[in-house]
């Protein structure tokens, strides 16, 4: 599979690692097509990575995965172009986080609108999978869990978008709980929150998120 | 320890007892002194358990809980009194949900406020504490969770306040992460959401929350 991935920082960089563990082609585009960070990455991963513009990712990609600043949402997407995006599965992985009062950071938005929301509106065409915003980077792929597997939460409009994502979570090494339609972004995204608040207050940022059932 | 019950409910009804088995005293309290559910709980939970009015139980509690819906958080604290919680540890297990469009139900509040934050200006002279409003009724005591324990999370001002509810917390069986000032309670009231979203979409409501971390 063909994977796009828009942005070149820790989280596109673990994910498009991980699908190139797979045997994926990724391309992963930045705002300049001669990304430093994305060069040194296609470099390092050999001949399936390459990089590119966001729009160049965004048509490279049968499935595309957001992985900015969550603030920069809009500004990236526009790049990206919309019409490169129609019908296809687009992974939300982003926060809006607002770090303008330190550490920790705040949501920008919430309760009424959420970061997955505002990326369904902006591509009403393609279909969006909020899904690895309640984790950090370094637990993306087969996290070493101590035998247990993490619960991924996922949200959005498409179900067979959600078949897709849920197919590369298991193979990401994550169960998958589906919370619904995308507004469902309005809790994944103050989750992250809670393990960003945990982790600052603590400074362990290596857990993964698990739903326990009582007997 | 002499505890005020605010709350006749199931999840008043649970922590009541899950005090009295520890051996405290508790005075469930409601709308009417001889608040049927309020009796006959008393009654089967024997001599150290009683019950009285809103503002007889927040009297009465050294430690006082509030287990009521959250939506009428307002009204019930002023029938208690806020003066008779005057320095008080008050554990808030409350969430502000919404039936109004049906299940499941959506938070009437959040992002930039919570019931949390709005019991804590309700009550500025107590010592609010967030805590139990991220499980069900039937796992706050003592929940058989295969061998594992599950995560707390909690948030409140008064470190003191935190430290006795992680004590408590600890004797009911959870392991606690304190999230910092109340205003978490904006995370924490939409994983409340994120598992009861969960369940009504599964049937499955005998959730616990746990962040395993990764080696």
């Amino acid at each position: 599979m063909k994977v796009g991935m828009l942005g070149t920082g820790t989280v596109g960089q673990a994910l498009g690692s991980a699908f190139i563990a797979l045997g994926h082609e990724v391309m992963m585009g930045s705002r300049a097509a001669a990304n430093e960070n994305a060069v040194a990455w296609a470099g390092r991963e050999g001949e399936r990575a390459t990089a590119g513009t966001f729009t160049d990712a965004a048509a490279f990609g049968e499935l595309v995965v957001l992985a900015t600043r969550g603030v920069e949402n809009e500004a990236v997407l526009r790049l990206a172009g919309p019409a490169n995006l129609t019908g296809k599965v687009l992974i939300d992985t982003t926060n809006p986080l607002d770090f303008s009062q330190g550490m920790p950071p705040k949501l920008a938005i919430g309760h009424t609108d959420s970061a997955g929301e505002q990326v369904q509106r902006l591509l009403p065409a393609a279909r969006v999978v909020k899904a690895f915003n309640i984790v950090g980077s370094g637990l993306m792929f087969r996290p070493d869990l101590g035998g247990l597997r993490g619960d991924m939460f996922i949200a959005g409009n498409d179900d067979g978008a959600k078949a897709t994502v849920r197919q590369i979570l298991d193979q990401f090494g994550w169960d998958t709980i589906d919370l619904g339609g995308i507004e469902a972004s309005r809790y994944l995204e103050p989750m992250c929150l809670a393990w960003v608040t945990h982790a600052a207050r603590t400074g362990a940022w290596n857990h993964a998120w698990k739903l326990l059932p009582a007997r």
